[in-house]
């Protein structure tokens, strides 16, 4: 049969070969401040391990698994690695950590250690059999699995290209063999450069053991590791060796099940080994890898995409290992795995030679620049042994005491990283806030989150069968298309609100002065607002609180035409602007903005209070921050002179310098929940307008005059401004003073009820 | 107390004295071909005359009554009469008319006269009643109610400015006593310049009456029409002696009902009049108006106004009818209606100081130049007799013979205008054609409509308790929000639509030539259509039906993007492309469009061609009518330059040329209804797809290659392009060639399923 590598060059499949699907699958222990294992128990607040896709517990009820669904690229994989991590650290206790690396540490007696707890009795029962088998201890060895599909559309091109095979199933098995014989032949040169698990306590070894008394590269990937027993083997030879040979030890009860085959490649695809012969392999998972500790999320994205290349290497290469072959790769990854970290490898030749491998595959193929970077990376470590993740990490345990006092400082680190901005989610924060705490919910609540088209926040949702699609975190299947349709026309809204008996400013707008002024009549005896229809820093706006004289009135009339070519004669209400977030039959939220200010303390300049104000980490800039920061621009200085004051005075303790005129939070305003402090009658009306526009989720902004008054049929003490049919959600979560509202979560208990999100007393999640 | 007028005058109140209510309730009788009653039922199409607000029957089954809802100025008023009619002509058989003046002609024998057949057997016994007590043929006189409310909000501004009355209802309550008096005092004028009635057919008179042997202004105000006996008598003193006067003819049994008092004027606002003392009056009722035949609907919008200004008038007036000059006003009236129309008014110089008072107030008050020209034509047709309504019909009637004569003409002539363009209905020619197709829809079905933004096309429907709002003729509740957010982005609606198991064509779109030619092997092997992103007349396209070699593919690559920054690679699928709309689960109606076209007859040239087929009623400008003129612009030319003709070439008998690439209506296309010959496996299909959209309501847009096989799951021979959330519905209903699809009903039938619209076997609407 030709050549992969020619077929590859022949018809130009570069591009294609490049492209896979890829998941990742990264297991962690949860400890204490202090670095014991926690003991607590999964937490509830992450749904239910029969369906969470994201985080889910391997052995133990303290080994977490994140696992990530197959993307389509390694950058995809690692900002989804990311989010699931961050979603994890914010929703643990703040005094639970994950524990960066491969090895544990603080173990306790085994008869503490509580395997996980699946409602699922046969998954508990195994993990108990596989504690008697094996120890807990060695169980309790975290690692990630890699799993590598290649792009399906290649094979089928490459299958094209040929003659030899002739069936598309039996190609893609022929492929995916190679790349496993070829990586168990030569997966040494992973453990070389990312093996990361150097030491041990003694309490890790067993009885047989005799423990290590230097630093390696790898004591997971060791045979010290989490491994099968001698009598477990299965050969690579060919894909029916592999399947005979699992079925032979399953039915001799060697192996409990066939996923209790170790194995450093596992071929996958099928839930039964017997049926790859028929339905093809559809992807490898490889196993051996150690949790990276400088990594926040336990692997680089760089390696990840360095792991890809490699494997990418393994199918151009002309040669597949043989059986005998597979035996030296072993053996080459054992003497790997057990050689000090700052020695020179053995087989650093061979390294070498796999290395100038890769660099002619990408040449060949044109792959990037940045792809032959990284291998010039793998190059320099192998000359350089320190260089490596081990080399690194001995240097570092030396230097500090011990791997825990190394481990328990970056897992500490990586936590105050992921709760720095809680309001982000790391990997997604280009997109809008509410939607990545959406995201953030849904990947916590293991619902499957699927991004349909990024700019445009489009998610679909997935919970077993059920499909929710959903754009900006809450424009939803749950509203009727006329509900927004309503909201987003001023005029109808006013009209639908009017008609149901609500109370709306009464207003008219005019064109010309003359028409204004006739309409006098409409506006006597009444508190009116006349301004400009496009309102500009408060210029020509005059306000009459209890009615305007004719004369006053067009004399206001012809001010306001002095600024904009329409005007708009408005009833006056005072009183405060509130809104209010309704979400089906119930206020969830409610806020009332200010706009920019700081409050004087006697002795700093408005300048300086702004500064410090400004370094509340909620404030930001380009509305990716649930506040923005206070500028101190033409118009804030304009303000400021108006009252007397430039950036250098110095207000007296108390005094609130207001720095803008509108209270936008887009313009560094502040926001303060208030939804406990109003009064029921207004949260019920607010639910009633929203009723009325025929919507489930609605903005409204009310204006309040006092609120402790409660609103009354005939005394109903607000004034409905506008309705909202994407109100902004980030803002309750994150206001500048009050309890923040969750209100994504809301959204998914509408979404799907089934889950009963409100209804569970979880431990709340950190925001 | 002070004048009103001095009221008026005093608050500037002009403008708010100009605005008011106006409702008109129009009777007019079904006739035949020949002009004789028409004896069929009151059509079922028009739903039921126990709810429908707009089309009653008034005294008997064949006397149609149209009744507008109360509005905001008489031009929209006139408007509202104009779409009823139009819906009324339309719906009826087309060998049935609306008989345009108030006499009628042809009466059968009394006893073939079936009083009007309401569901609720004391609404027919009334009229059985009165058929007794009146006999038949005086209650089929028709005539027009005009419906008047002073502005509420001038009222209580009045009521403010003076101190006399301390109470709102009691003030109303003498403003409209006022306006009453003053009309029976002087509504001769109107009589005078409105009347309509010369002269009847000698079996209109009961025995006991001398048949009139000259023409004469208004038989049906004088004493000839259908009055009450002279023992009815209500005096208008006060509110209270007509109430009192009122309850004791009902009591001693002179009135059968409330109702029957036929009075010129009556005061409205309560079911019963007893109740009009504490709830106070809140409309007129003037009575008297003949049918104008001239005017299409019965009566012209500036004589709408003309009335208008009257009754202003005599509210302006400082003099308030006594008893005794009502008495005057009745005799004046009787003189009136009974002189003949050439004469000149026994009251002429009345008339004129009547005209001169309209004059002053128009001119205190500012009102406008136009309103100021109806006084003027008044007063010119003072002068000149034969310038009146009657005076000009006696003319005609004189020249063709007979009044049945000439308004047999004018109903043909009324019938013919509302059928020509029966895809607009008259008054709201401005509206969206849908919208308008809706609107015919309800006001046929008793659907009350409101429009709430009349250029966003936004619409309020009520059915009893039932309301629901539409936008665009079918956004609708019964869509959900996220559906149309679904279509609205092409690339979410691929992946919604892919992953239901939908085929949809493949497609990339690249950014550079060689990002495009990289990806040359996703695209070998399979028929491609390479081109700019933005097409700009066929230019840059490149088709490859069978697949392009690479150096092919590149050239073509290469070709793009000489025409555009960006270009698109996607799956050629040869075929034709149908819209198929879905509502609900079916697939209601199926449309082909070509690009537009003329095909030769051998003798006539290009341009002749495209002249006669623009003759076509359905092709206008600018949207407003189903299809589009063709054009003969630059494109069209380059088109046929491409083809070697010319304007003037005369293309052989049977040879189709095409104008045009694209197949848009908007630039001259035909569209052909392809419904019934569509495979039902196509249809089912398009339904599924919406329904994996979400989407109540779609336009699904298919390529198949050959509708004569089905689509079956292995081969579904078609490619879905994609989904339109709010479709154009008119073009089905209106095709160029095919059965028209009335989908506007289908969206009635959705939103009110209660009213089963699709169930009934109507009368179908003529189209």
């Amino acid at each position: 049969m030709t050549q992969l590598s020619e077929l590859l060059k022949k018809a130009a499949l570069g591009p294609a070969f490049n492209e896979g699907k890829f998941g990742i699958e990264k297991e962690g222990l949860r400890v204490t401040e202090s670095g014991k294992l926690a003991l607590t128990p999964h937490p509830t607040v992450f749904g239910n391990r029969s369906y969470n896709p994201y985080i889910q517990t391997d052995f133990s009820e303290s080994q977490l698994e994140l696992v990530t669904a197959p993307t389509e690229s390694t950058q995809t994989m690692n900002r989804w690695l990311m989010a699931i991590h961050d979603v994890v650290e914010r929703s643990l206790p703040l005094n639970e950590y994950i524990w960066p690396m491969s090895m544990p540490i603080g173990l306790p007696a085994e008869s503490d250690i509580q395997v996980a707890q699946f409602d699922d009795p046969t998954a508990v029962a195994y993990r108990e059999h596989l504690a008697e088998k094996y120890g807990k201890k060695k169980q309790m060895v975290c690692g990630i699995h890699y799993n590598y599909e290649i792009n399906e559309k290649l094979l089928i091109a490459l299958f094209k290209q040929q003659t030899a095979i002739t069936s598309l199933i039996e190609f893609k098995s022929h492929v995916y063999m190679k790349l496993a014989k070829n990586f168990l032949r030569y997966r040494w040169l992973l453990t070389y450069l990312l093996g990361a698990s150097p030491v041990a306590t003694d309490d890790f070894y067993t009885d047989k053991e005799q423990p290590l008394n230097t630093y390696v590269r790898s004591i997971r990937s060791s045979h010290y590791g989490y491994v099968n027993s001698e009598d477990v083997k299965v050969s690579f030879e060919s894909l029916e060796t592999y399947i005979s040979d699992i079925q032979q030890l399953v039915a001799t009860g060697v192996l409990s099940e066939e996923k209790e085959f170790y194995s450093p490649v596992r071929i996958r695809g099928t839930k039964e080994v017997k049926e790859l012969a028929s339905k093809g392999i559809q992807y490898l998972e490889f196993r051996i890898f150690d949790l990276n500790p400088y990594a926040a999320f336990g692997m680089t994205e760089k390696d990840m995409e360095f792991i890809h290349l490699f494997l990418m290497t393994l199918i151009w290469l002309d040669e597949t290992a043989t059986v005998s072959d597979i035996e030296k790769g072993k053996k080459y990854n054992e003497a790997t795995a057990l050689a000090h970290p700052y020695e020179i490898s053995a087989y650093q030749a061979e390294g070498l030679a796999l290395v100038e491998k890769m660099q002619e595959m990408i040449a060949t193929l044109s792959l990037s620049t940045e792809q032959a970077a990284l291998v010039e990376e793998a190059k320099r470590q192998l000359l350089e042994p320190k260089e490596t993740i081990a080399g690194r990490l001995v240097t570092d345990i030396e230097k500090q005491g011990s791997y825990q006092l190394v481990g328990l400082a970056l897992a500490k680190q990586y936590k105050a990283e992921a709760l720095e901005k809680s309001y982000n989610l790391r990997g997604f924060e280009g997109m809008e806030l509410s939607t990545q705490l959406l995201m953030f919910d849904s990947i916590q609540k293991g619902i499957e989150v699927e991004i349909l088209d990024e700019s445009e926040q489009f998610l679909k949702l997935t919970h077993e069968d059920h499909v929710e699609y959903v754009k900006n975190a809450n424009m939803t299947s749950k509203d009727q298309y006329i509900a927004p349709l309503i909201m987003e026309n001023k005029v109808v809204t006013k009209k639908v609100l009017e008609s149901a008996g609500f109370h709306v400013p009464a207003g008219a707008e005019y064109e010309t002065p003359e028409e204004a002024k006739s309409d006098y009549w409409n506006h006597q005896d009444k508190g009116i607002v006349i301004k400009p229809k496009s309102t500009n820093y408060g210029l020509g706006i005059s306000i009459f609180k209890d009615g305007a004289s004719k004369e006053d009135y067009e004399l206001a009339v012809d001010i306001a035409f002095k600024e904009d070519r329409a005007i708009l004669v408005e009833e006056f209400i005072d009183g405060t602007e509130y809104r209010f977030f309704v979400l089906g039959n119930e206020t969830r939220a409610i806020m009332l903005r200010m706009p920019a200010n700081v409050v004087g303390d006697g002795e700093r300049t408005i300048q300086e209070l702004v500064a410090i104000k400004n370094q509340d980490p909620l404030r930001g800039t380009h509305h990716r921050s649930p506040l923005e920061l206070i500028q101190l621009g033409e118009i804030e200085q304009l303000m400021l002179k108006e009252q007397g004051f430039t950036i250098d005075s110095i207000p007296a303790m108390g005094t609130i310098v207001y720095l803008r005129e509108n209270s936008n939070i887009s313009t560094g305003g502040d926001s303060f929940d208030l939804t406990d402090e109003m009064d029921e009658s207004y949260k019920k009306a607010a639910v009633e307008m929203t009723k009325a526009l025929g919507a489930t989720i609605s903005g409204v902004d009310l204006i309040i005059p006092d609120r402790s008054q409660p609103s009354t049929p005939g005394n109903p003490g607000y004034a409905v401004i506008e309705a909202n049919f994407n109100p902004a959600m980030h803002m309750h979560t994150y206001p500048y003073q009050g309890k923040g509202r969750r209100l994504t979560r809301d959204v998914l208990d509408l979404l799907f009820p089934e889950l009963e999100i409100r209804k569970k007393k979880d431990t709340e999640a950190y925001l």
